[in-house]
């Protein structure tokens, strides 16, 4: 490394995109916001579409050593699907750029759109254009996601206000137990020939990890109910890292209480076999895809009665802090330790 | 390789898409084209908005050898606002995703971002999002740029008539030559210490490889003059393949000119020195970020006066055929020898 060179890892996956973004000025009047929540919004009369990308890498976002194609395919749209119903937006259409190594054929490809196409149909995406190449090293996937919303009805990360209630939709850490599983099983099968893992009881955790859902249903169902979340943000990197990301935006604290973070038995049961802490499995696995908001208190006894959503905390003044409030009742500041794309060496 | 795989270079790139997308249904009725076109074409009202993606990769798309950083930031954002311009719209936003391998430093992506920030400027294009990811391998960058255009402007590859002129803008081949004159100097280079290479009055040639211009220009004043396309697209994979897409879509034939092909003479000269056939590389080349288009018979005299225009060829019947008329009268059908993601072994 030169001198006066500084590492990546320094600065942290959110902190090197804000670095590199933050002297590009917006120019058109069409663009309402642009790096910083999960989706861009541009307007267009009383439409704002939402735009958000992904880009996943060979051994950084998946290992095709137990990752299926075509779910691969599936999860890379789900992902961004998932970015558009963060801004409380109907996902309508997707490019899809694949980098390909030679070792993958035709029918390799077919196996991925195959996914990507089965996501389409399920959330109503038209897939519009892309771009295929050939790679001289592993598989690239870059994934973006056109949205749409009526202008008011979009949510960002950054409308949180003081007594609002935090909720949560689903249970958490199951995809990150799915895939301790995943590469324990990989592990002992290394060099075991006709090797049959027992994934029998672990459904769950697989599903949530090789084949996720975006929750369109949540933003249905809050739609149906006549409730608006104050701010919005999808769970991909942990529920730590999500947490602090609409506290930040929306310039408050929060508390969030270990006793009513949703976990599923299955997530507790692997948590265990594998001696790891389930709160920690939690709050900083990632890839739940679920989604976080928050609500006006005064929506607390609308929000009680619905199936699949937990109310887990509430946002405070920004001097108060952001901190996980344990079982015992002590307070423990929040850290993002979510997953990252830069690993500290 | 399995029994029952088909090689990707036996459909080969544009194969490769049409086949992987073709069971992909359009079902928003804001979609009105989707894959085939330089950008998917959304509507909005009055305002269509245009949608197209670009990834490229290191050692498929750029070697970092003889490419600065700088300008491969340049180019990439601009071979998007290229595809944009192709469709008689203006770029509005871009999203940009960069996957680096450990070698790269803060500063490393801080030169992409500039080359990416100058040709925003420049085209007055907002970066509104995107994603960064670590990388095994070698450095991979996915952008995808959303431009807009009144619905009545918008020219796709499908609207060429026989009779109609196919005018092309600038010249062509100067990148492939400066590509050829870079590769050469790089293997020169191989192993001496302080080699200094000699691009005395190669500049353009080099300028047109390393830093490429979207031709707004062009757009801007067939705008200015009255005079709307029948069909356009942009010449980024070769003069021979583009016109080929052209006629396919509009269902055509086509006569060009080779003594009508625009070719600079410092072109012509590496050509020489290379013995390369000067008509093969303005044909296949690729990557002049030219505008070709055809236009109507009666603009004749119009497009006459227009500098920075030349007038190829013309449109026929599509039972006529697509053909080069060399300087001797021959005809040479046209086949896409253009560059290829995807080379064959």
């Amino acid at each position: 490394m030169d001198n006066n060179q500084t590492e990546i890892s320094e600065l942290g996956e959110f902190g090197l995109i804000s670095h590199l973004t933050k002297d590009f000025p917006l120019n058109n009047p069409q663009t309402k916001k642009g790096v910083g929540d999960d989706a861009a919004i541009l307007n267009f009369g009383s439409k704002d579409v939402l735009v958000t990308t992904d880009l996943l890498l060979e051994g950084i976002h998946f290992d095709l050593r137990y990752v299926p194609l075509k779910h691969l395919g599936y999860k890379a749209a789900i992902v961004n699907f998932s970015d558009i119903y963060a801004m409380n937006g109907t996902p309508k259409q997707i490019t899809v750029s694949i980098g390909v190594s030679s070792r993958f054929t035709v029918e390799h490809l077919e196996q991925i759109y195959s996914g990507i196409k089965l996501a389409c149909e399920l959330y109503g995406v038209d897939m519009v254009g892309g771009d295929t190449s050939a790679s001289v090293t592993g598989l690239v996937i870059s994934i973006t996601c056109l949205g749409e919303a009526d202008v008011d009805d979009v949510v960002k990360r950054s409308g949180a206000k003081p007594t609002d209630i935090v909720c949560v939709s689903g249970d958490l850490g199951a995809a990150f137990m799915g895939l301790q599983l995943l590469e324990r099983e990989n592990k002992v099968a290394a060099g075991q020939k006709d090797f049959q893992p027992d994934f029998a009881g672990k459904e769950y955790i697989l599903e949530r990890q090789l084949k996720p859902e975006a929750r369109r249903d949540i933003v249905e169902l809050l739609r149906k109910e006549g409730i608006k979340p104050t701010s919005m943000i999808d769970v991909s990197d942990g529920l730590s890292s999500e947490i602090l990301h609409i506290c930040k935006e929306s310039d408050t604290g929060c508390r969030i209480y270990e006793d009513k973070i949703p976990i599923d038995y299955q997530t507790a049961l692997m948590a265990e076999e594998f001696n790891m802490n389930l709160v920690t499995a939690a709050m900083n696995g990632g890839e739940d895809y679920e989604l976080l908001f928050t609500v006006p208190l005064t929506d607390h006894d609308k929000i009680e009665k619905l199936k699949g959503i937990n109310m887990i905390g509430y946002i405070t003044k920004p001097e108060l802090g952001c901190a996980l409030v344990s079982r015992d009742g002590a307070e423990i500041p929040l850290k993002a330790q979510g997953w990252s794309a830069f690993p500290k060496a």
